[in-house]
Order: C-alpha cells, then sequence, then structure tokens
C-alpha cells in the first residue's frame, strides 16, 4: 500500500510555517492566525467504493453522500473545540449521474452548512469517467484567547467523557449522523481549559482510545459497564452473533467526541450538562506504563482490543 | 452536464457567516477573520483523465501532478494578493500505483510548499479502484490592513497588465510551472491599492479577461502588438496551423497573473518593476458599453474571440 508509506514520509519531514501550531497527526491542522481566535483547518474526502457505494442493499443517496462529506469535516473541527465556519467543496462527477444526482449531492451539502452555520465559501467540479469523489476544506474557529482542543494532552487522573451512543453505525447513521459541534461548544462553556485532549470517534473507541494514548503519551482503562450502547449495535449484535461490546469497541464512524477532562472539570461538567445528546464517563486515564485497559463488567482487566474500522473497501487510510 | 447546473444552483443560494466577504465566484473565497489580515481561501482539484494523464506521450510524471495540484491552488492565492500559509492535500490513490510513485507525488508537494514557503498541514489519503484524484486546500493572507484582490473593482482607464509569456503551456509549462506568489507580493509592494483587479489565466487570456468584465461590468480593448507571445506559442503555431495569436487567447493553463491597474500606479508600476517575470501592459478598461475587443496590429478592431480552454477530456469546469 502507498499509503502508509505515504503518511510515515509526511511525518517524518514536516513542512512548516510560522503560523502553523499542529500539523499533520491530529484531527485538523491549527493555524494561529495573528488574531485572538486559533483556526482549526481541515481537508477530507468521501470516495466512491472506499466511503460509500451507489448501488445494492447499502447504496447512499446523493443527498446523504453530501451530508456526509461535510458532516465528516465539522466533527473533526467540533473535536478540536472549534466552530465550523466556512467550507470549500470540490466534487469531481462521473459518467452516468445526471443534474437531479448533482443537485441533490448539492442540497445535502447545504443543509449541513445550514443546520450548523457555516458559510458555503465556493468549490470546484470536474468530471471524469469513472469514480465519484467529494473533498470537503472546512476552517472553524475557536473561542477568541482558547487553544484548539488536540489529541495530546491528556494526564493520568483525567476522566475520559464520551458524547451519544456507540456501535452499529454502518446501520445507517454513518449516513445522516450530527457531528457534535453544539455539544462541543456546551462543554467548552461548562469546562473550559478543564478540557484536556479530545478526539472524534472514527476508526472505533478501541482505536481513537489508542490514538489518544499515543498522542497524549498515556494509558487508559475503559469501563464496560459504563459504555453507552446504541441500539443499532445491540441490533447488529442480534444479527451477526458478535457481542455488542465488538460492536461498540469497533465498529467505527460513530463520530461522536471522546474527551479526557480533568477530575474536577469533568464532575461539574456531569452535574451541570444540559444537551440532549447524552454524555457518559466511560473510564479514566492512567499512567503510560499501564497501558490500554478494558474492564469487563465482571470485574476482571483485559487488554483492550485493536480492533477498529478499516475505512473503504479498498483499505483507505485517513492520516489526520 | 451536471456541472453547470449545480454552479447555477451554488451562485443563486448561497449559505453565508458573518466572516465571510467574497463567496463563490472569485478565484478565491475571501473570509475576514477578526483579525488585521484577510485571508484567501482555495480548494482545487486535479483528476486523471480531467488535468493529467498518465500513459502516452503527454504521461505526466507523479512529481509533476503534485506540484501541479499545489502550484494551481497557489495561483489563484497570488491572483487574491495574498501569500500562500498552509496547505491540506487529500489524495485518492488507485490501483496499479505502487509506493514509488505515491512518495514521487508528495515530492511534488512537498517541493512547491518549500520553494513558496507555506506548511503542509495535513491531509488524507484513500485508496479506491479506479481514477487518482488530488485535492488540495490552501489558506493565504493578505498584507495586514490591506484587502485581498478580486476579480470586481476594475474601472474604465484602467490599464491592463500580465505577467509572464502566454500561450502554449499544454506543451509542458502546465506541469511545472511556476506561481506567480512572488510577483503578486512586489505587485502590491509598488502599485499598493492602485491594483484594482486581478485574476490568474487558466481558461485562456480571452475568456478570463472576459471574466473579468463580467465581475467588474466593465469592457475592455486588448492591444494584439502589445502581447506577450511564448516561444510555446510560436512553436505550436508553426506545429499545427493555427495562429500564435489564437494559441496566446485561448490555450489557457497559463497561471499568469492579469490585472487592472489605475493608470498612474501602472505607470510608476511599469518604470520601478524589477522582477525576473515580465510584466507588459496589454490594454486597457473601457466602459461595459465598449464591449470586448482586440485591437489587431493592422489597427483594426475586432470582437474579442470567446476562445477559451476546456479542462478537462470530459468537460470538467471549475466554478471559481
Amino acid at each position: 500500500m502507498g499509503e502508509l508509506a505515504l503518511i510515515r514520509r509526511i511525518r517524518e519531514a514536516p513542512t512548516g510555517h510560522p503560523w502553523l501550531k499542529v500539523g499533520p497527526g491530529s484531527d485538523c491542522a491549527v493555524v494561529t492566525w495573528p488574531a485572538g481566535h486559533e483556526m482549526a483547518y481541515k481537508i477530507d474526502q468521501v470516495v466512491e467504493g472506499a466511503h460509500f457505494v451507489l448501488d445494492g442493499p447499502e447504496a447512499a443517496t446523493p443527498r446523504q453522500i453530501g451530508w456526509k462529506a461535510l458532516a465528516k469535516a465539522a466533527s473533526d473541527i467540533a473535536a478540536a473545540g472549534c466552530r465550523p465556519v466556512a467550507a470549500l467543496v470540490a466534487i469531481n462527477l462521473r459518467n452516468g449521474l445526471d443534474d437531479t444526482f448533482a443537485l441533490e449531492l448539492h442540497a445535502g451539502v447545504k443543509a449541513c452548512a445550514e443546520r450548523l452555520g457555516f458559510a458555503l465559501a465556493g468549490g470546484d467540479i470536474t468530471s471524469s469517467e469513472r469514480t465519484l469523489t467529494v473533498c470537503v476544506s472546512l476552517i472553524g474557529a475557536a473561542p477568541a484567547g482558547q487553544p484548539a482542543w488536540l489529541r495530546q494532552g491528556a494526564r493520568a487522573g483525567d476522566v475520559l467523557l464520551v458524547t451519544g451512543e456507540l456501535g452499529g453505525s454502518r446501520g445507517g447513521k454513518h449516513l445522516d449522523f450530527m457531528p457534535r459541534v453544539e455539544e462541543a461548544s456546551q462543554l467548552r462553556n461548562l469546562a473550559g481549559a478543564g478540557i484536556r485532549a479530545c478526539i472524534d470517534i472514527t476508526d472505533g473507541l478501541a482505536r481513537d482510545a489508542g490514538h489518544l494514548c499515543e498522542e497524549s503519551g498515556v494509558g487508559i482503562e475503559i469501563d464496560e459497564a459504563a459504555l453507552p450502547l446504541s441500539a443499532a449495535a445491540v441490533s447488529a449484535a442480534g444479527r451477526d452473533g458478535r457481542s455488542a461490546l465488538e460492536h461498540v469497541l469497533g465498529d467505527g464512524e460513530d463520530f461522536e467526541l471522546l474527551l479526557a477532562v480533568d477530575p474536577s472539570a469533568a464532575e461539574a461538567l456531569m452535574k451541570n450538562w444540559a444537551h440532549a445528546t447524552r454524555l457518559t464517563r466511560i473510564g479514566r486515564v492512567l499512567p503510560p506504563a499501564a497501558g490500554r485497559t478494558l474492564k469487563r463488567s465482571d470485574g476482571r482487566s483485559e487488554r483492550l482490543p485493536d480492533v477498529g474500522y478499516e475505512h473503504g473497501t479498498s483499505a483507505g487510510s485517513p492520516t489526520q
């Protein structure tokens, strides 16, 4: 695979700029515009065959494709604790897709921008023969004088919180999820600098928790009994014989926020949380030597399994 | 074609944000970050089969593809009179492209960022079966307290200037051109607010001059005798029997800057211009009723022909 070699190369020899605070490796780049607001800056793409299909029982509608393309990027901006400001969209159409398809795709893009209150600032449209791709760039702003959230910053003793419910997203949620922009804003209002690190769950809880550990240099313990199982995870487990736990840890594309929060801030947060989206304490941050542990419901501890969602039918893999 | 319907729809019903100063329709979006620097914000893509091919006599190398993807976007940032600050790159690989290909592509991307002094801030890599696409987002900054340049703003009486030489780009320049970032910076230093409007030449001089007229609500006269013909335009004319003038007006992908400049600022500019890249006075801005005129070398005036480069083998068409 060319991807992994390329990702390594990009990380090894970054090309910087005095205003670049965070480059490859986090959910977004962070640019310190010479102003009070840090900027989260993101590119993301959805590719036919890798992120959606247009035929068969799992076919996505063009409106869903437009929504998902923008919502995925907005989820990363939320994970940086920022509010989306403006998006650009590059669409590569292909043979066999007509005006109605293109307009419906745009309707999905537009619905997401309007729902979350950011601008569609422009874009580019081309056609080629064989693959539909939708590439999105999004910039977001942290509140004046406050930093963007990163994957690094979690410390032993922090509490692990997660928004919403996990697992089973491929049953439908992955095409019409709501990025946690409002939730991020409320989390920041309630916990301020008590939010130490954040990531959005795209590869699955187990793998994304692992990313948080790597970037912060910490261990974690996740408490099985506390995990907020989605109804879709339970129903997927009923169909395929895997456990709901496996679905929660590995399904991915939940687009929920996983946060490491200072313990006293977490306490205040849980007490004052007033959003319709659930917020759940699912574990804690440990020193690095503790590794990554799953505390089972029966009290046993085991190593957090390395399961996760492989994006795409042909091993697509995001770099950030 | 779905593209045109989509472009119309996007223009008809823009989705805004209080910080968005310029949306779809110019070379870049312009975002007024609450700070001294206006931000030019761009997305662009190069698509196999539309912007380059990997086989045959016109095959591009992976390094050229990486360079072109970033340089095209940088050319738009330059046309906004801004300096590139940070780029994000989303690559969709396809079957049959190996590690060496991916690393060479990245080397081209990196070379462009280093040459022009901006950050590679991150990206995304996926694989799908059938089409290589490279999508780039770039943000650039205007100097503190100065506005980004737009296509609108030209006034009757302004002088039309162009950087470099025109025509014949498909003979090779389109794969290794240097975006006019340094030139834009020097133009701004020398002419300040005397630069009234700017566009980079991608569709061809005739068509892009037309875009400037539409957006500014003006007419123009271009002086054939003054046009800076490239050696490639002359040699293409020798091969295909079309005139060098036709190549200059319609070839496109020159990635030179076309500017409308206040007459006294233009005079000072021509006198003090000290860059290795040529700067040529090629005509003037007229009232809208004058239309778009080509003053031939023999003194006759004719309507500026509507010729231009159709990007892509399958009617790709940029929206901005």
